[in-house]
């Protein structure tokens, strides 16, 4: 078993840290996280012990970190664990800023160790699934793709200002998947996007709502549809149409049970939290990069698609502004 | 066009009234009733005018009557109808009495003018769709049938004790579906019945709730499940098992509209009556006696299928009395 | 009963004229076609008499007509028909050029006789439930629709060049159907188009596939994707998201029959015509139009609801060809 | 944690393991199976060490096993592991034959340790929706129940002699669902059986077919469906009927995925193995067990509980072959 530690004991590092202690290939080997308090409480809970993020570089004995902490952090944690000789699981995105993203093209483009940049829906088994399927050639050639990407509720409001905006906060994901499901790099966008939840998103600088497309160099479309709220759990579904046909991931449900009423059928309810939804996924990213710690895969997710993704999220908040196309 | 009148203005008769009214092959050539307040209304309603039924029997330019009177009234009907020279189509069932109408059985067996039992079930889409799927082979050997026959409200009390009883009543659709998709006569019943809905209905001597289990001379197995009251509508659906795989029709809603709220995606509603549910089959009925009228078609149940459900649902109320399995 | 004739006998002609024979509270009285073979076909089909439509407009006891001619000829015979003193019922759409369309606005936006536009889709039971259910407020505010309307298969490639261009001939729906459901004008149209199915059509300077983007003055959005070609029937749904929910028109099926085998459970297949897929919606816009003449109903849609979406579907174009925003 | 052995390395044996790897509360402390090569491949693929049914036995610091060994030494491992002080997860059934189980009362009804019998469908999250629904009083009164239980494909021939039959092997499984979820005890059985799928298993003495109906007390109906070959993978649904509507556990899909096709909308497929099927209850068994062992429950199922099962099936085995009800 590799020896992986845990570097973040927050909401995401919690999830990380619980798939760590329960994969048979990965040992946890250490925690570490800014709190003394949370740290030691995630070792006691996690049955490992706690170190600094400096122990943990220091240690031979480790040969990779789980990279979980807030945002601002994930570029220099990663650099520095590169640096060490750690082969690095990094939470998207590594950073915020195209600029400063590109800035570090020379040490990440070509890592010295593995770097993989966890977009974890690449890793849900219906998107795979639906990947799988598409390169298969079951629809056909691919000619366009619809993607839904709605949150159950807005975030805490106080998180919106280090959010990096609805672009580069959320629908990143989206601009990943795009790009991974069509197979091709999206060459223009165009976005328009509203603040229709609540004003006070507007006030902070932001938007709640959004509708993008995108277009590849062959005339592939693409639209993708976001909200920060649905009242409804998790709306997370893809629709891709090709000549021979269409495939369609459609939401999950947390059950199988239907109730049968006054009303009619009333299917279990969706997922509420992302953790929830993306349960498997987060397993399976850590299976990926067990993978990856055996030699057995290369990162499937990298600073080639952080930077694409970032690239578009940059222009989309662009087309939104000046009510144009924009390119990446 | 083929002119044809309308026996009996209740609930059915007004729905065949309806269907002939806007039938392209015939003509509604006069309605009768034993009611003249409500055949006056039917008439001016459906833009025909009225007559008794022996003044219907003497027009000779009527070629067919459609018999919707109270049930204890279709033998005699019927009778009437064909000495004069009428084609009919009777409502289901012709009686009541498995006795009663084996006496009748040499003036309806070969009778001299067209005789349709309307079984209407026979003619909705779905079950039509799932009996040709049947017979073309999709699902290999039919192995077993499963069919759920739930009603959505408790029939008016009075209608009980004039009904035949929920086997002769209710089930005798689902005789005739399985004897009809089993491609096969059962051969021996086994009912269990129960009262849990309503303990007057066990003081009018009757049951609303059954399971039945049908077994035909090949080993063939059908499991009938019976309510009077469901709580949501219609609850109509078949499923049959084949070698090769399986067909299932399931519950109709009124519309393609789904919600999507907090407790998850809510369809819509399932009918609520069964002129709703069976709206097409009704108009079907009306197609296949045209066609029967116009010599195209044989028509799809006559006395000999009446004879068949008729038996089964004594069987059944033999065998659920008895506590074992009965012959029909 | 109201007598109405029958103007065009092609295969829209072929659809009104079936349902004005059997809706009961319409009398077919006459049809008329340029092409005389046609016309005494489509006439003794349905048990009515041929006449020309000079003959039809003078026939005082005629109080309607519903014109299915050739587009070209729509603006015409509607024209032509309220002079005469008759009701009118024409195919949408009434013209293919919004400025012609504009220099009738005198005749015809405020007309001496009722003139229904039949834009079908807001009879389709399921839409007009969407609708119903948004306007109650189940799903709260309002923010953004996604209509997907893909055809089964390219019309022939010689309708191609006088259909006016997708979004004249095809997307039309959709802007009626967005400015319907969305309560509120759309201001400014965004448009991506492609030609991906047939290069054919490209040639004959067509697209065949879309992504459109409509915004209103209050901020909702709109995302409506167009293909000719699915491969797999009639793609046709909307789905609505507000404050509090949203609501889904899913595609329907055929039956309700579904087939289990060793891919898994296989639906019925969705219809492939549109004169299938929107069969209800045919009879109901009949059904309107005689509320229309009883003056039960004013005319669901008209001239200005005509203008409104083909000064959308103008706008569309000019988005697409300048690759930026346009207002209609 | 707490250190628990594996006893048995089959196919079931495996499934246990792995979950025993990864659960982190369990600590798998040793495996055992009578092969040495299955043994040692085992304990190397789950990092544990082996050793004998005895050694684990003297192993104080081990405090329960998971028994997994073939049905025939259930019952005998279960006795020798409780007086060894051990707690039990037993796979179900504790035995085959009521008689002998019955002579095992003494030492099992009130055991010494904790003794949980894995009968495993209560642990899938659907069926505990469905029982969690159920008790809550959503459908009010339950009044009846269905379930389906299709197995993919005929087990090996060779296994049938071994397997007590269809009754006590297959449907055991049925029985103690639906006592479970009537919360009431069948007190009559009534059993069609057939052999439709394959002659041999006629020839050794087996059925492969079944329809199966219980009556409660109470007048409460459950009818089970039994095939042993779907050709479409596992069918494995429960409805639930009651005075205030219906629960329905449906079928899972392996992903959410759906193909349009020219056939209509194809699912993905049905998971083909129970070990997919069941991989949460599986997991979910075992967490069960854990508490067990932490004291936090009692065990969902025992003696009495197997008892149950096995007393309707020997009772469905007596009315198929005397074609009567029989008490359990």
């Amino acid at each position: 078993m590799t020896r992986v530690a845990l570097i973040g004991c927050g909401r995401m590092g919690s999830v990380h840290g619980r798939n760590l202690a329960s994969n048979p290939r990965l040992e946890l080997a250490a925690v570490a996280d800014a709190d003394p308090v949370r740290r030691k409480a995630q070792a006691a809970s996690l049955g490992t012990r706690e170190a600094s993020f400096e122990e943990i570089l220091a240690d031979r004995s480790i040969a990779a970190v789980v990279i979980a902490t807030p945002t601002s952090e994930h570029l220099e944690g990663t650099l520095r664990a590169l640096h060490a000789g750690k082969a690095v699981f990094c939470e998207k995105p590594l950073a915020l800023d195209l600029a400063t993203l590109a800035a570090a093209a020379g040490e990440l483009a070509a890592p010295p160790q593995p770097l993989f940049v966890a977009f974890n829906r690449r890793f849900d088994p219906h998107y795979r699934a639906l990947k799988t399927r598409i390169d298969a050639g079951e629809i056909g050639v691919l000619e366009s793709l619809h993607i839904v990407n709605h949150d159950p509720a807005l975030p805490a409001l106080e998180f919106i200002p280090h959010s990096g905006g609805l672009f580069k906060d959320f629908t990143i994901h989206d601009f990943d998947m795009a790009a991974w499901l069509l197979g091709e790099d999206p060459v223009e966008v165009f976005a328009w996007s509203a603040c229709l939840i609540d004003p006070e998103i507007a006030r902070l600088g932001d938007v709640d709502t959004a509708k993008v497309l995108l277009r590849t160099a062959s005339g592939r479309l693409c639209a993708i549809s976001n909200s920060r709220r649905t009242a409804y759990g998790y709306d997370q579904r893809i629709e891709a149409f090709g000549a021979a046909g269409a495939l369609r991931v459609d939401n999950v449900t947390v059950t199988a049970v239907s109730r049968w009423g006054a009303n009619g059928a009333q299917a279990d309810a969706f997922p509420t939290t992302f953790i929830e939804r993306y349960a498997d996924a987060y397993r399976g990213e850590l299976d990926h990069f067990a993978d990856v710690l055996e030699r057995k895969a290369a990162p499937a997710a990298g600073y080639a698609e952080n930077m694409r993704a970032l690239a578009l999220a940059e222009a989309a908040a662009r087309s939104a502004s000046a009510g144009a196309p924009a390119k990446p």
